[in-house]
């Protein structure tokens, strides 16, 4: 693992690593926010999945959400959100390939070789930071935003015991139903749409729900909302009686500004589950 | 005017927008977050000025500043560092010319056409905003990150009056002596050094101090130090016995997690200052 930077940021650390990924073949990119209380010992971890054509770095930048980790004491995990480099299969549309890996293990060539996120971020990059850092793999929570939310509730509901509580901004809530999903499971996936389901959080809430809490927040300005399918991930949860907030919030868009504005209270929700 | 963007943050709205400029002869762009209270009447109003590289959206995007200036109920404006355009005279390097245009009026060729960001930013623009928008000109306030940090510090001193209270990040406090200065105010102004004295922070710190009082914070560890010139004008400070404080902040370097660590803290100080 190397070190690509670290800066001393709300009295922790906000560091950004490289390493050789066994999952995707290539060398992969994340930020690890580490508060203060790390130097003591393990520390919670929350991770943060980005969106369509984000890195590891936008939301390390653009969340805010280090002031509030240090005030929970609790890590920040930012993976990066598909494979990179030159051996990579990429698509010129923003929506497919790179910096669109939607969280899964690609079964279909070209994307295949490289694309398998779903064992990237559930499995190797946990391993790893739990090793390499001061982090509590038994107290893990997840969120994201757009294609990362989408990523956070399936991971949450996939990996059953894994995640304490789970949030999302602005989530793809029922890709098999719409064009943010469909043209993407089909060129990872397949056309066998029975491999989909693992990959629609509203589906998964229908089928086996989550342990802990749930609580998104979209926006009702979000410019994608037509793609979002909030509507489905509503319904389902409604239906299942699952425990959790699903808070459409007045005015806002899909931005950064929209997840700033209540990071806050995402942070919150999770050091509230992961330190009880 | 034209808009660019608007979205809704924190309660308020981050607008971005565009404009033909008097001061620049080209078309300028900045930022402005209005807090929810601007639907009522006019808001005190902090500037935020931008160091090397940077543009209106640096620091709109990653400072974190807009949820400070919620809770103070306060405006944010936050200009470019230059003037923009094919137009417009550049050099290759990253700090001079396009990016890096020091809150100067520049008198040489080939910059005098454009480069007039003083009267751009102590002028022009506040005078567009207070016409255009619910800000209060009676209650101003100004900060700055490195380049910006000299650009605060030298319009706070030099337009009497007009500010009620001025702070930095990691300011150059004093270009005529240091690498970040003399190789653009000798391009922008010429070589005639008793031109440079009224953008010096450090002397004018001498010559004519602040009425309110300052505040600056710089990392103990920030890569730029020796360009910094830190320790002249905590001198001129306590040779004035100017009211402020100059704080040297453990650990931190100069980047943007260092702004974000601390804006609370700075846009606090200017509230108590503005509202008072």
């Amino acid at each position: 693992m190397k070190t690509v930077s670290e800066n001393r940021c709300f009295g922790g650390v906000q560091g950004v690593y490289t390493h050789a990924s066994q999952s995707c073949g290539v060398d992969m990119t994340f930020g690890l926010f580490l508060p203060e209380e790390a130097k003591e010992g393990p520390v919670p971890v929350l991770w943060y999945l980005s969106g369509l054509t984000c890195t590891h770095e936008n939301a390390m930048v653009k969340a805010g959400a280090q002031q509030w980790a240090t005030e929970q004491g609790i890590a920040l995990c930012f993976p990066d959100t598909s494979p990179r480099g030159e051996d990579v299969a990429d698509d010129e549309a923003y929506d497919l390939g790179k910096g669109a890996g939607f969280y899964v293990n690609a079964t279909q060539s070209p994307w295949a070789a490289h694309y398998r996120m779903w064992d990237y971020v559930g499995h190797e990059l946990p391993e790893l930071i739990a090793e390499g850092f001061a982090v509590d793999p038994d107290r893990q929570a997840i969120t994201g935003h757009s294609m990362g939310g989408h990523g956070a509730l399936t991971l949450a509901m996939g990996l059953k015991g894994r995640f304490r509580s789970v949030s999302a901004f602005s989530p793809i809530c029922h890709p098999t139903q719409s064009d943010w999903g469909r043209k993407q499971l089909t060129a990872y996936l397949g056309t066998d749409e029975s491999a989909w389901a693992a990959h629609d959080a509203s589906l998964l809430m229908r089928e086996v729900g989550f342990d802990g809490d749930v609580l998104i927040d979209t926006g009702t300005d979000d410019q994608f909302w037509d793609l979002l399918k909030t509507g489905a991930m509503a319904e389902a949860m409604a239906e299942r009686r699952q425990a959790g907030q699903m808070r459409l919030q007045r005015g806002y868009d899909h931005s950064y500004f929209f997840v700033s504005s209540f990071i806050e209270e995402h942070v919150a929700f999770h050091a509230e589950a992961l330190w009880r």
